[in-house]
């Protein structure tokens, strides 16, 4: 059977990019040159120019891939959300857990996306804080529609949206697969309190 | 009237502190070299070294410098807050409205703290996990008390605790003094969204 042959940078790119990834995790972009890149993926650095015309380029990809990761994997999960019977206690539950999962198995580009935003030229940051933005309308939308039904009691929803993905953001400091909780215990404790940050008080009421 | 003199690294401590902060906060540590820090507080390099023996002392000498004025500050509350009657509930409001003023008052400080923790040494690493630890058991004694008296539902106070300090630290990487939200008004969302995610229900339930 054929096997399709990939063009150079379908190769190369995935492991320029794993390649950079690590080095500024490890190092911070400001320490990492483009000829320790190479050498990593195991390229001259001519090789690599080849690739991307700069680190700075490198550092952007990088990072609007991973945004762009984020933004389908949260789109992919909507059609479950609905198929569940949706609303948003059952939006804001599924988004806590997807973003702690989705975010804990990529800590290097969590990692870099919080600490290299300070070496994006404004251009390519102000493309990747609209990325960022579209994520957390996803989330604000939700608390819009909880507090629109009563459901939820959130004075400044943009805040709130702030607010609970640095919580969860939170989990990515402390969170070892080894530890005494499992991640189906700690998405659940997350999930419960983001739950209850929100909540209308009427409602425990009427429940209790 | 006689000025006392102050000894030569009492007056150089604090330049080379806030020289190596702006720094290192700007470009990383790994990128900052030790000349160009005695270049910001315009002194030579040699002279640099008769303060500190090296890059990794003068960034761990940072580090817990910060989380010792945090420790410090935090323990100067405490009298306050029992003056104003003490008690769990008052504890937690006073605890997230002191870590969101007393941090954003020092961004570079909390930047390079969380950045740059995987250039300590393992021994100074150790060194300043044990400070954080004494500043998060004070809020998770907090938790602790209010779990025992009924006022709080809080399934794990460790893992609480690490989610409210995380949740207030997200402030930091949003809050802009010329924004559209005062300073006391961000504390009291947030203070009121930390005391809503640990109430136990029973008591929503009585007041209501």
């Amino acid at each position: 059977m054929a096997r399709k042959q990939g063009s150079h940078s379908d190769i190369t790119g995935p492991r320029v990019r794993a390649a950079a990834l690590k080095l500024f995790a490890a190092h911070g972009f400001a320490a990492v040159s483009m000829r320790q890149i190479a050498a990593e993926v195991g390229v001259q650095a001519g090789a690599l120019y080849l690739y991307t015309p700069d680190k700075q380029t490198l550092l952007s990809d990088l990072l609007e891939t991973h945004m762009g990761e984020v933004l389908s994997a949260w789109q992919a999960e909507l059609p479950r959300i609905e198929a569940r019977g949706g609303g948003p206690e059952a939006g804001l539950d599924a988004f806590a857990r997807f973003h702690i999962r989705f975010h804990l198995a990529r800590p290097q580009a969590v990692f870099i996306s919080y600490m290299e935003l300070r070496n994006l030229t404004p251009e390519n940051f102000a493309k990747l804080e609209a990325m960022r933005k579209q994520y957390e309308d996803g989330l604000e939308q939700i608390l819009i529609e909880g507090k629109a039904r009563g459901l939820f009691d959130v004075s400044d929803t943009k805040l709130t949206t702030l607010a609970l993905i640095s919580m969860l953001n939170g989990v990515l400091t402390w969170y070892k697969p080894e530890g005494r909780l499992s991640l189906d215990r700690v998405e659940s404790i997350y999930a419960d309190m983001v739950s209850k940050s929100v909540r209308a008080q009427e409602r425990s009421a009427q429940i209790a």
